[in-house]
């Protein structure tokens, strides 16, 4: 009889609310309810909450073997602590995995929330099998992971997969670093949304920003709207080139594009293929795939099962 | 007793001469009169000049067990195969580590030559021990390598390291490969001269592109000419652009800069590491560290030989 695979819980933990789940392998068993991340004493009153959670789903579950925990901020996986959470007050230089693990007495492992949505996809999802995946998600940031050698790729300091702070103008706006021409001032949400507002207007037509997300502009390009249409040529041009680099720096065999803006599909994928195309080699062309996510709400819980389960001895 | 390294030929085969060493560990015991690469019959023919060499300088050290090649264009290193020499004419399709095996009766690997570069400044050079590293040689175009959890990472198809082909604008000047805004077109030894030759056109001074290369432009910031020191800090803006995507995306422990560019010193590293610094975060920076390459004209022997000798069993 095959061993069958281990049982985990995967932690997704964001700003606004965290989600838990049980996995077996690529299984999603079961979603719990979503625990708001707001409004608790303390991190540790907020860990406790978990370990609650975990330990209710066990009764359920009793094969659960570990405890995968994603989390929006720089991380040391090694260790399992968390440096610090960016949007996330008090969330500074706390020992996760010696907490959550001496309350449900269970191993668990944390990770960058990017790099388990990388994980997912290359162990359960679009880019299973592939040696070097390159993943994104685009919504109101650019966030990735690398997986290089059929290994997730952290850097050396647990800092790698920004992709959203590379730049695509030496001489363009600056990012949230001071980095002049990072993408995700581009192509994050609310700035494809005020690229809009100013391509509307230069057609003498008046756009709000809150009428310009990413999902009405789509919306607007498959209703036959030329100028949306030409918003997502224009993504794809900011997109693809910020690929093309990385395609020549690591020769990946997949880029994997998930998050809310990669809802827009075709109207981003097919002039996306097209840039990319014309900016690389034929070698580095043909072996090369551009694929929508498999995974999107619940590519957290999933990375971060996977994570945990893979960790076991 | 310990084991002595293991002895190798290194092998740096470029579009005008081919330069050949025997290597014992770090040390480079002997070079040997460089080949001329063109006025050959063929490939075969070559590689038969290559072996006789390799059999003479054997005499003189017995103790040689493997050859190393490095080329300037696309190779499968596992399986010693030369896909193309872009600037070598006839060099398609060679399964150069046969032939030259057959020959020499040697061990052979081939590598891509700036691959071998990198390989070299990692195990016996500026970054010898540091487990991620991106190395660059800038000269008429801009080459890369790269070393990450202490291998050399090819990518997919044997493509990585094209630093050069990065683009650092989306709607900047077309490259090679028609990608918008490649670094090597910004600063490649020629694009600097003529990038010279319009800045001091700009200062109603006339310069002819012979008189602006590098080394000219070197020379004259040395000696207090404003508009010279000028040009270098606007090459480390395109540089230290990419070089800031990179460490985004990698996260290494340390650029390491080799080339006749490079020969600027100060000139350019001191303007680099403010403008890479300025466009990363405070963790990715103080992890990193951007050093002159050790070896110049014989990093390509000591690369190749080192690549050899560590295929060893």
């Amino acid at each position: 009889m095959d061993k069958q695979a281990p049982t985990a819980v995967g932690v997704d933990f964001g700003g606004t609310s965290i989600k838990l789940g049980v996995c077996r392998g690529a299984a999603l068993l079961e979603v719990d309810d979503p625990i708001p991340t707001q409004g608790h004493r303390g991190p540790e009153d907020l860990i406790r909450v978990i370990a609650d959670r975990v330990a209710r789903l066990r009764t359920k579950h009793p094969e659960i073997g570990a405890i995968g925990v994603g989390v929006p901020g720089l991380v040391d996986f090694d260790r399992g602590f968390i440096h610090v959470l960016t949007n996330v007050p008090g969330w500074n230089h706390i020992p996760l995995r010696k907490i959550l693990g001496d309350m449900s007495g269970l191993p668990v492992v944390v990770e960058n929330d990017a790099n388990a949505m990388a994980y997912a996809e290359w162990r359960h999802g679009s880019a299973q099998g592939l040696k070097n995946v390159v993943a994104l998600t685009l919504g109101t940031g650019v966030g990735g992971g690398l997986v290089l050698n059929n290994e997730l790729y952290r850097g050396s300091h647990f800092s790698a997969g920004e992709i959203g702070q590379m730049s695509i103008d030496f001489d363009g706006v600056s990012g949230h670093y001071g980095n002049l021409g990072a993408l995700e001032k581009y192509m994050g949400n609310n700035q494809i949304a005020e690229h809009a507002v100013r391509r509307y207007a230069q057609a003498g037509l008046h756009r709000e920003v809150a009428q310009c997300m990413p999902k009405a502009i789509a919306d607007a390009a498959h209703a036959g709207d030329d100028i949306a249409r030409q918003i997502w040529g224009e993504v794809a041009d900011w997109l693809g080139t910020a690929l093309a680099s990385i395609a020549w720096l690591l020769n990946p065999d997949a880029f994997v594009i998930g998050g809310g803006v990669a809802q827009a599909g075709r109207l981003l994928f097919d002039p996306l293929e097209a840039r990319v195309k014309s900016m690389i080699s034929t070698v580095v062309w043909e072996g090369l795939r551009i694929l929508p996510a498999k995974f999107s709400n619940e590519a957290g819980i999933i990375g971060n099962a996977a994570l945990a389960a893979d960790a076991l001895p």
